[in-house]
């Protein structure tokens, strides 16, 4: 009879304790143990593209005062080249019949995410590339890589953005500029290891997941013809955790884009 | 001594219970349970702008084919008129000095959805305003709304995107077809109940807040001055649950825009 009362008492225990669970179901409540960080740099003439694009991006006011109705009114237009800024590259950009940016699917932009950090290195060398050895460091540090992970690179490029010189290694417009582009970028063979690893997306701090120096674009041409997007010049990967962090990362949904300005975000759990 | 046995056993099966919310706390694992669902139309040429503005969104091939290095390349370059398609309505559209589009928090962006369905009078009467009635109306069937929601109205006009004729009530082109648009709006009196209840943003399935009627945009002003965004050409509201869709609505970040292209999408949790 005492032992039934205890037992009562303890299931009623059990549910109290467990109620918050419960609670936990509503993503609403859910995501207000933590906050989302911006990795995106906005959209001005500041804004880097590829020394060959004749132009970059561009706003047109179209209204900005008082209407002949009384009331403030601002409206404008925009153009911009798809590649630039924190963009993304849809598998198409490299791989013929491949997926156009808005069919992309939502998986491959969602999820949970891990951040390399190869940053001593990187800022030492500037045709740095990101190698096997690298990840499988990573990898010893942390544990093993979960499959359908978005992997995020951090070079330390980004304290560099938006100075050209710094971040491209040259400031120089138009194809005669090209040869002359140093920054780090992702090995070939670690695009590789990505592939069997079957990872989401990948992500890096640079203008491009080929290094500066590439002439074939090779990484490139692995990941996309994988349907791995790449998401490029992300902002602000020094506020996240090595893991845990959640990525949204959605771009304009440009039919038969080649990719596109990307707004991507982190949710990361508070201390 | 019986007693006590019983407590530590009860003790043991509360900490196993409560395991699994334990695991809930990683993102990843959390949005497993359920699915991300597209709300955004995308940007081509059958994009729908106001019918007063010259040009619509415009894909331009910068290369699509085999480069002479031998591997296959495209790449497009785009403009647009910020307020069309599936967008953003930053505070500055209407409230001078208000936040521009890359000003609007993140916290504002994100969060806890509920969805109003007003389709049965609204899709028999095209000047249709969503009144203080309907809010309540929704209340008294499900609650009270909580502070620091997403409100989504649905009028059912989803379904006549990109139909300019069924969407716009009029596939005119011009300033001169300005007074033949009709389509449901926000009652400003609803906007303002909106404001006194702190809700993060608003959105709809029609091309804008106020009424195709209206002449004096009182919704906006309301909404916007109190830096309330909106979300506007909302797609697939039909496949939203009435409580309990968590949004994420990321705004291509233009730096002093007044709206922009909106990449919105919705969680919402599996049967
Ligand atoms: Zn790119
Ligand atoms: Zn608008």
């Amino acid at each position: 009879m005492k032992g039934s009362i205890l037992i009562t008492a303890s299931c009623f225990l059990l549910m109290a304790a467990c109620k918050p669970a419960k609670q936990e179901d509503s993503p609403a409540k859910f995501f207000a143990s933590g906050k989302w960080i911006d990795l995106t740099y906005s959209f001005s003439e500041q804004t880097l593209y590829w020394p060959n694009n004749p132009t970059g991006f561009k706003l047109d006011t179209q209204a900005n005062g008082i209407t002949p109705a009384g009331f403030y009114y601002s409206s404008n237009a925009f153009s911009a080249p798809e590649h630039g800024g924190t963009h993304l590259d849809a598998p198409v950009h490299f791989a013929k019949a491949h997926q156009t940016t808005d069919q992309v699917p939502l998986e491959h932009l969602t999820g949970g995410a891990i951040v390399i950090d190869v940053s001593e290195r990187a800022l030492k060398e500037a045709d740095y590339l990101i190698s096997v050895q690298d990840i499988e460091a990573w990898e010893k540090a942390n544990g093993k890589i979960p499959d359908s992970t978005i992997v995020l690179f951090r070079t330390g490029y980004g304290k560099y953005y938006p100075d050209a010189k710094k971040y491209f290694g040259t400031d120089e417009k138009g194809a005669g500029a090209i040869p002359h582009l140093h920054f780090p970028g992702i090995d070939p063979a670690a695009a590789e290891w990505l592939v069997r690893r079957q990872v989401k997306a990948v992500g890096l701090d640079t203008p491009s997941i080929d290094y500066g120096q590439s002439k074939d674009f090779k990484t490139h041409q692995v990941l996309l013809a994988k349907d791995i997007p790449a998401f490029e010049n992300v902002a602000n990967l020094d506020q996240l955790p090595v893991t845990g962090a959640y990525i949204v990362a959605l771009p304009m949904k440009i039919r038969n884009g080649s990719g596109g300005p990307l707004r991507i975000i982190a949710w990361v759990k508070n201390d």
